[in-house]
């Protein structure tokens, strides 16, 4: 568990990257939804907000006045339990509260909760709260930046983002085999500091003899996968993979145009020429699955993954795993609506592991459960091979 | 034909209008598109723009250099035969160009096109098309009324536009029937000013006996037709307009909100309690029609309404009539991309005729025809009876 | 009006005629319902057996008794206010009741009803609804036709339906234009037989000059457009008819099948190879008008078609005419369930004149209104041109 | 391995079995496909005739002439990779071919693949894949049971299948945990008889200390559920399981009628009051998750299951699991065709264990791994809890 002081300091820091992520941004760049998957910049800064106000302020701060009776409405996301929500596709059908408002609804909930965490001596389970709020607000950075690069890399006139943020970090070593051998494992947190429930529950599993490569996939070797006709070959797709890239005619990953012959991917950075050697992004679960077919391999367990992540880096891509997204042994829900965090979306989506470079610093860690459906690329998502 | 320099007046404040309606919004507003019948406030200011640049600028000014070369791309709208368009349902998802740069290439424009108007003399080809593009303007800014009361009356926080548009004149005067006799008459337009290629080919029309009301079925009158279980009685809608309502859940006019047992509506000036007095508005031709079953009445068709007009006054509602919009019997589309604008749309759709309290002054004739599709109702759309 | 005998008479042929054209089925064959526009033939015959007994013998027989008390939910079609119907798309799906139980039902229904007429003196009301079940079961013995042909001609294997169903006449007689002069004209039914509400209401229409051919158009004159990109040409098409060919994908007319570069038509004769200087058939109302436009030409509307329907031979197509379906001048709905019968698809509706190989004997007149939406195509639709 | 007389016996019984199942059918009930899911009978006797002609006689016997060059592309169904397939939603389109003739099909076939099996010395990849065959079919036995039981159970006629078979076996005996104690064990088929690739590559797994029930819930059991409110409680479901719970208004397993305040129950039998000692059926695993929430239990692993199932009874209904349906760790698709048979379905599935009163006779395994997406109910699934 946090300090008061220290968790203090985690909260203005986590208050302050949200803002200087949309620093970058239009007014109009806050306010559009092109697919359900991804929420206007606005929606993410009054979500996150409204956490606060809503499981820290409201329930525990003594005369907290609400800075709006409607923001509950128009900002809660799922949290089914505690009223109606905005139905996500709406989202980007709302031109109000206008960007300034949602910036006077941050500040005055940022300035409460300070003064509340410096003036107050908090119980365990406020400290707790907040700190989930902060690890919460860290989640809806990362998705700032890959629904920003959505907006804009969906845009015909592919608006660049800035000129600093780094995708394509080059791996600049061979390419080995790391071997585990077979045994039983212990897997899941064991520390007193933060993280989801989702990772609780230390256990036991038994792993077969593996190998695991210490390098990902990169951007080279998948074109190879295009030109050897991957994307027309039924027989290394699942089915629904095979509906799902002939009716959405899928032949590269998000962000890849082809412009006279060279291969080019829009970035943060804006429109560039593909970098060769970077590990490979923005493919879904679908596209991992079929080029290890296609190599004779497989992806990992998350197990696997877990076990052996000391021994190779990890950190610039989200790596789908083959395990589906289910409850560990012990595992379970909290009661309420915090409870609706995790566990309500324990089926048919595939765990992935490793955090990507759209990932908060010091947020993910080696047991931290990501999880996506099957189909979805817009995250920085890439491939480790396992045999 | 207008003089060059009233065409001048003409454009200039054509011009200035648009930007006027648009002073109320917040940068926001601009943006969205709720649903696919509403475009984005800042498309309707390009698009107004990119008509000019399109079909004056670019082929009749020497020397004249586009703004953009990408605004062609992203303010075409349904002209299909000159370039990819972006398709209408995705108007909403671009937050660039932004409303900023929209301003800057409308003063670009406008600029060019001025002197152009100023500076040269030019034929009356070019004048009629200057001619049509303010009437297309025009047709714009009703738009942008009805598009702005649908983002914002959409919106939970029901925010107001101004407060001072005034939607609901009251009729302050006894209903009655206005007779015709039956015989034949000419019908369409016959003036040299301008008008619209649909309303040309005057004709002669026989008409039956019928009788006219002077005045529009009010809100009142539509509260009975609720409170008389009309939306429930199956036989007085049409096949398709049944299955609408029940799909739709349509049970009253739009933008009608029950709020403790009392109507309210809202209006470009905020929600406010329905004025039952005022003309209904904002209904689609199933229930205009239904409304007329239920009455034992029907409504006009296009012609016996202009052979009538001069003795009923007209102007805050667009009045559906029978009519199905079809072309006039010696119709011809004018040849290439401007012959799209009307003759493209006949078909499955309704005629309206009259003007709204949104329409721009003067901008109707007792010969235009407008025309949506049945279902439509974010339009100022109501009823006047016949039989 | 018939007198009895005559109406008996009527009534079993009619009733022996849909046998017979179900005569050439498999058992299977009465089952399926390929797209929502078509029904099974075993429903058809249901059908049209309950309007006998739902509308003559329930509410007019002494001591009728119902065959089945299901039948009514299984048979109704579209007549909301006489109960629950079976949804239009699940006709499809119901196995039972079997064939053979559809016709114990029709056998007793039509014997109950040959009595009926046999026994009793009826009153004219009575007579005419029966009257109307007979036109009723003609206008369903157009549909077997062309859902028959439907259902085998979208089999991969292409059964043929039988050795006699002639569907191609020849036309061999040059083309030449038919002029009527302008002038005031009546328009609609006028004699004691029987006709639908639809005809009714003779009334005057004032026409101006137009010149109507002789000849239905032919499949050669169609392929003439086809090869010259009529298909591929927006400036022909209508907005909506542009986004329902690239759709759908439609290149030709439905039934045409290219095969080793020779065009080939589905008809009830199966597969054959097309008959070059037959009339064009099954084209949507969308193919017609372009066809039109590309010959700078035009439909004609229906009151120009009837006027001048003496003047040359129709019959074998029905024609698509420019007019929308809408109720003439005096036309008023029959009250109850009957009433639904025609009005309420007085909507989004096109209306075609003529009649088709598939219709019934005597089954149309010169005031015969038929209605289609504007993209269906199952019918033995055609193209008659004007100017 | 199978000697070739045990599999002759095999092949004969086996394809007698399909057709004893469908001699209960009306010609009707072997045609419509009233979703998806289910096929029409008469396409499940061709596709598993299909699959011997296609992968033993066709390939492997000398001289072998195909029935009919149509039938591979009308009966092949997911085998992308041996030719063009019918959709599978076109299946309840097509009236032919008929099933008199699917049944000189089948004739043919099972003549031919008898006198293959009697007359010559098969290798055993040829014994191999006829084995398959068998499996194959056996696996449409119980389509062919659940299929009818929908065709015949959405239609409003409620016809019965036959008098015989039992769906409702009484589970007479207390509900008792059952306790496992933590350890590794031993998962996955292990004899030389047949059995699916997907239950290949025993490995070792490790499980934690669990308890399982000896007794499935009971439709009584499932009715207190239903009482309490437990369809209405957000916080019990997955989120996506909520969001298809309010769209298709589910509110009692499928089947399931209440009439007169007591429910009821559509099985093969008919119409019948629901047996509330029975084993609940025809529940989705949503339900079944939301089921074990609300007891503050929860469903087994599949790995739980197969290694405590030898202290409980099974078989009469197909137990959700937790665990999703993926490859076992040393899994490998077989090449080709035959590959398709079970990994390409590896995803977004969930696995059931157990069989049901459908399955065939010694058709499934403790090992045996069943597969269907979560919300699908109309196989006999029912629910066994663990903690």
């Amino acid at each position: 568990m946090l300090t008061q002081s220290n968790l203090l300091e985690l909260f203005k820091n986590t208050r302050a990257q949200s803002e200087l992520i949309c620093s970058f941004l239009e007014t109009e760049d806050y306010v559009v939804q092109p697919i359900v998957d991804v929420s206007p910049p606005k929606w993410h800064l009054g979500h996150t907000t409204w956490f606060f106000e809503e499981f820290v302020l409201k329930p525990h701060k003594d005369d907290y006045e609400l800075f709006d009776i409607h923001s509950a409405y128009v900002f809660n996301s799922y949290y089914e339990s505690v009223g109606e929500k905005v139905i996500r596709t709406d989202r980007g059908n709302l031109s109000r509260p206008t960007v300034a408002w949602v910036y006077k609804y941050r500040n005055y909930v940022s300035k409460a909760l300070q003064e509340f965490i410096e003036t107050e001596d908090l119980k365990s389970d406020v400290l707790e709260v907040i700190e989930i709020g902060c690890h919460h607000e860290k989640q809806h950075q990362e998705l700032l930046y890959t629904d920003i690069k959505y907006i804009l890399g969906n845009n015909p006139l592919f608006p660049k983002y800035n000129n600093q943020f780094v995708e394509n970090p080059i791996q600049d070593f061979p390419q080995e085999w790391i071997s585990v051998e077979k045994g039983n494992y212990e897997i899941g947190y064991n520390s007193a500091d933060f993280c989801y429930d989702n990772e609780l529950g230390r256990h036991t599993v038994y792993l077969g003899d593996y190998q695991i490569s210490n390098k990902l996939v990169t951007n080279k070797e998948f074109i190879e996968f295009i030109e050897a006709g991957g994307y027309e070959d039924v027989l290394l797709w699942h089915a629904e993979a095979w509906d799902w890239i002939n009716t959405n005619k899928i032949t590269s990953p998000s962000y890849w145009h082809q412009i006279d012959g060279d291969w080019h991917q829009f970035t943060l950075q804006g429109l560039q020429k593909l970098v060769e050697d970077a590990p490979l992004s923005h493919i879904s679960y679908y596209e991992a699955f079929a080029y290890a077919q296609w190599k004779g391999l497989r992806l990992p367990t998350e197990q696997e993954w877990e076990i052996a992540n000391t021994k190779f880096d990890w950190g610039s891509r989200w790596e789908w795993t083959e395990s589906a997204y289910s409850p560990y042994p012990s595992y379970t829900k909290a009661p309420g609506a915090l409870g609706e965090y995790n566990g309500k979306f324990m089926v048919n989506q595939k765990v992935l592991r490793g955090g990507s470079v759209a990932t908060s610093d010091n947020h993910t860690r080696a047991t931290y459960r990501n999880f996506f459906h099957a189909p979805l690329r817009w995250q920085f998502t890439g491939i480790r091979l396992a045999k």
